[in-house]
């Protein structure tokens, strides 16, 4: 009979003592022994304890634990860490109630041949040899388990290899191919499917290949997307999730990451500055899709007979958004039945914020043609300015004429994070709705994005369809809980538990602290080139949020004149030069784009939480390096 | 200094030996040995080998290997499986254009202090104490290699342990709670967000505490929805995608996953039968998005000018689909702005099939109105009766009304895999759109679906917006592969990887058999239940798809008048409290719902890898143990 200190050092290979149980804590007169808690049974434990210790007492036949024996087991649980957790919620589940198959003896009978004899072994890799392998092998095969182990853990190598690499500067960031190489079958990386199985080998093969011949998003000297890097708990949830494999559809089959999506909207909500964090939320596929619900709920609470009738029962209505705006909102205009024609584009300074009182105009010139002014967006971070409108003066104007304001934080929602930004967003609190994206400056993997709503209920008045086999109303538990159909999806990711995740690990704190230090290393690329010779500023002034918009002007463009028609068709040609050689060499990656008049500049940004001053200055260096001959 | 043979033994912990490279392929006299790939730059490896064999050069100086080696080299890599693999191409890498950061020397270091000296140790998991570690201690932190991967493989160790679990039939399905016990805190499991950040063990805590409490949807007896399984491959798959951690928007960005995408999507166009597998799709987050796709398209072919200047450019439109078909038609139809009052539902047989007669009288309705008929929607396996519509008459009267046709299959798409079972989606290859969901009955991880149209560009006509910082048309590489803009999303989740991987693992062939074992069982299940003391069944005769839908009629109803109100009243109530009380015990989970007039009866799918004849066994007992005393 083994006790839990004997247990916990088999499980754990630790030498570490379990605590001795406060006095009163023991269960029973024949249960002093904090290692004793049930002779399980009768049943022995098949292989030999690794240590002594620890009180044998055969006669305590109680399986269920008394609450005060629960509080210190729980104690122990939470001071020894995980290792023994599985064992000891096990062993008190034995007297957990609901039927179960299989006879109790036989529970037992796994309980110890899995904790006891090979808990840890399993989890060793062994030598496999896959080539003679298939999935048909693996779980739920019989006697599948090794296998799956095997190659799960096999798997994991890999990937934690790749994590290690990610972080490593001496790697490259890309190994560029073009499409037809990949698609000609790269040594042996063949993308074609057919009719017969590969072996497992071939499986683990073409796991490192798609790894080999991607983009390491989370290298330190990725700047390409505002999407980057490889948070390690987001990446944790992320496996934990895909293991859970469900859907948000239901509190039925989702219970634990519902109550997380509901928890953190709410936290959301309160960031946001409504009272008390009430208000409405869903988790949607990405900030697309979240500007597009802004769009539909506005709609419907203006004119909710639209849900029946369509557009026909109502004006021609008109939606407002900033020429540097996303083009999201245009396409939900013309996906949803405005038409893209009735997104009035607005004016911005030179900073690319939205002019108030051009809004005001254009507002006055729809109303004077019959149409109806129904939405504004402010975007809050642009995407390649990352400007902020200014909320407070658009939320006047949206009173002022009964319209519905949406706030596209999607970009700079993470900022509301940081006591030291968030006056960016001044006024955010009189927006209807609120789109932000925990997958871009705060890191949380793809894919993680908000809508907030602030009415409540109004989400799903818009959507609901009120589907008898997923939402019945007759269920066992509060059905209030059954969220689903108020999405315009049916089945749904679980995006939540990653970010639920991330933020329990971090703290809201955490998360300042990395907005903060993304924003202080823009500004030291702002310092380091607004004077330095051979760039150019595309807009002047420290830059709202972590994107730096410049020019580099090669040596041999220096000398012209800059408003000839000449040099901007070279430095159009720059970017897309600089940036083709940085990729066929692998060495860093940043995003480039013209806008409007402005020919082709870079748009650096920083939200990856690996990078460094040194990443910085080796960016421009590469610019230099690549640009120079140009 | 280590040869290859020396350097596989460390690195496996394997016996063998490496194959001997054939006459001719030595790259010169100082390099005869298949051990010696040069001196590496005079670095001696820091532990000694654990084997000996193979000559040692310390005058092979060069480490571009030539061409003839190179060959023999990756005859060795692909003979000797994987664990050799990263070594090799490591080291062959050394000679690889493109500037990297790092000396040469450092990068030779680091491969051999890693490679050599602790590539298994590391796997290893150690002893780690993560009471006082938290996020800010893993990578990107300085040193935090080590916490991160101690951090990784504990939290495999939990993944792995619930995988096992999962299959194990001796385990609850689920150990439900309610919402208020979950928000009030279960044994130290506080779902609640704070300012300060939680230690890494508790965070692993936390995830133990979420598996724990939320569903095992691959457990081989949850039957609840269309999406059941853990499928070990895709499983797998999801673990890297989330790894790699990159966006389908561009093919910059995902340069594999976005040819994968492509290559399967062409496969499953060839399955529909289109020819040559010419045609156009997109992987989307859900059948309710896949098919509000082919509201949207269907409008934009036959009234382009919607895009633009929205519905009123339009008459008044009407959609078609059945009364059995899924609500996300509707759904589309509210949100898109035709007014789901412009969703007309076509009537069906008895077994859920529309009846074409009905769609054309239904057509000439609408017209007579004055109203333009546009789109049917036939379902291939509807949700609750598993029907398939006639494609082949629907087919008739969209060609001679000319509108658009799109097939539903987002349940029944797996059987096109079958050769078996195919022949219910005859017809299919005249429909103009086609949802196919391979995460319901073809098992691959949540989410992924897919829109498939048949003719190319409709969907970027549609949808494009052309965003200048994402689609530059002046990259160095074929930007047609850039699929983003065709999509209603900007970012875009990998989707497809998982679902390739299982393709490779399986084969058609391995799909085509779950498919088929899975219309057995439920053959199976029908046949056991349709003259059983107790059942009736909802529609008459064998089910299309794995659909059995049935009530369960207690003993003290039995002698009700069957079309009495009590007895309709008292049989609504079976359903759910059977479900209620499965829920409570954890045994099982089987889905109910009402259709139409009908009451409560329970549906009963098959799409599990890991159900067994005995697991529906064990259902029909559960439910009559349960059922009984009602």
């Amino acid at each position: 009979m083994l006790s839990n200190n004997d247990l916990y050092k088999v499980l754990t290979g630790k030498r570490e003592e379990l605590p001795q149980p406060p006095v009163g804590y023991f269960r029973s007169e024949s249960d002093k022994s904090p290692g004793a808690h049930g002779n399980n049974g009768g049943l022995m434990a098949t292989s030999e304890p690794t240590a002594t210790g620890g009180d044998q007492d055969p006669n305590s036949a109680n399986l269920r634990p008394s609450t005060n024996y629960d509080a210190w087991m729980q104690g122990c649980t939470r001071k020894l860490g995980l290792k023994i957790c599985g064992f000891l919620q096990k062993n008190n589940s034995l007297g957990e109630e609901g039927r179960i198959a299989g006879s109790l003896s036989e529970r037992k009978n796994n309980l110890f041949s899995c904790d006891n004899s090979d808990r840890d072994a399993r989890f060793q890799r062994t030598e496999t040899d896959f080539s003679n392998m298939f999935a048909r092998d693996l779980l739920p095969a019989k006697n599948g388990e090794e296998a799956t182990m095997q190659f799960l853990l096999e798997l994991v190598d890999i990937l934690t290899n790749y994590v290690r690499k990610t972080f490593d500067r001496s790697t490259k960031v890309l190994d560029f191919h073009h499409p037809h190489q990949l698609l000609e079958g790269m040594e042996g990386f063949n993308l074609e499917l057919s009719d017969q199985p590969e072996s497992l080998e071939q499986i683990l093969v073409d796991c490192r290949d798609t790894l080999k011949y991607g983009v390491r998003t989370g290298h330190p000297r990725f700047f390409n997307q505002l999407s980057t890097g490889l948070d390690i708990i987001g990446l944790a949830g992320e496996w934990l999730t895909s293991t859970a494999n469900t859907n948000m559809f239901t509190y039925e089959i989702a219970p634990v990451f519902v109550l997380m999506e509901q928890l953190t909207l709410k936290k959301m909500r309160e960031m946001i500055g409504w009272p008390s964090g009430e208000g409405d939320g869903i988790f949607s596929p990405g900030g697309a899709i979240s500007n597009m619900y802004s769009v539909m709920i506005a709609r419907y609470k203006y004119f909710p007979e639209v849900k029946t009738k369509g557009m026909s029962a109502a004006p021609r209505l008109v939606l407002f958004t900033s020429e540097h705006s996303h083009y999201s909102i245009k396409k939900a205009g013309a996906a949803l039945g405005f038409g893209s024609e009735n997104v009035v584009l607005l004016s911005t300074d030179e900073r690319g914020r939205v002019i108030p009182a051009d809004l005001e105009a254009k507002i006055l010139d729809v109303k004077q043609k019959g149409y109806h002014p129904l939405f504004v967006n402010a975007t809050a971070g642009s995407t390649v300015y990352g400007a902020f409108d200014p909320i407070n003066e658009i939320a006047d104007i949206c009173e002022k004429y009964n319209m519905w304001l949406h706030v596209d934080g999607a970009w700079g929602g993470g900022l509301l994070m940081s006591r030291k930004h968030r006056h960016k967003f001044s006024g955010v609190e009189r927006a209807n709705s609120v789109t932000w994206n925990p997958h871009k400056m705060m890191g949380v993997p793809l894919q993680c994005s908000a809508i907030l709503v602030r009415e409540k209920g109004i989400l799903a008045g818009c959507n609901s369809m009120c589907a008898g086999y997923l939402f019945q109303p007759d269920k066992q538990y509060d059905v209030s809980y059954d969220t689903g159909d108020k999405a315009i999806q049916c089945g749904r990711h679980v995006d939540i538990f990653k970010f639920w995740l991330m933020w329990k690990a971090k703290g809201t704190i955490g998360f300042e602290q990395h907005i903060d230090k993304c924003l202080d290393l823009s500004q030291y690329l702002y310092d380091k080139i607004r004077n330095r010779e051979g760039y150019e500023m595309v807009f002047q002034g420290v830059p709202q949020h972590t994107n730096v918009c410049f020019w580099y002007i090669p040596p041999s463009l220096r000398g012209l004149e800059h408003n000839s028609e000449e040099y901007r068709e070279k430095l159009h040609m720059v970017a897309p030069k600089i940036k083709a050689m940085m990729m066929e060499s692998g060495t860093t990656m940043v995003g480039y784009q013209p806008q409007g008049q402005k020919v082709n500049f870079f748009r650096m940004v920083v939200s990856n939480p690996a990078a460094l001053q040194s990443d910085i200055d080796f960016l421009i260096d590469e610019i230099e390096r690549l640009g120079h001959d140009l």
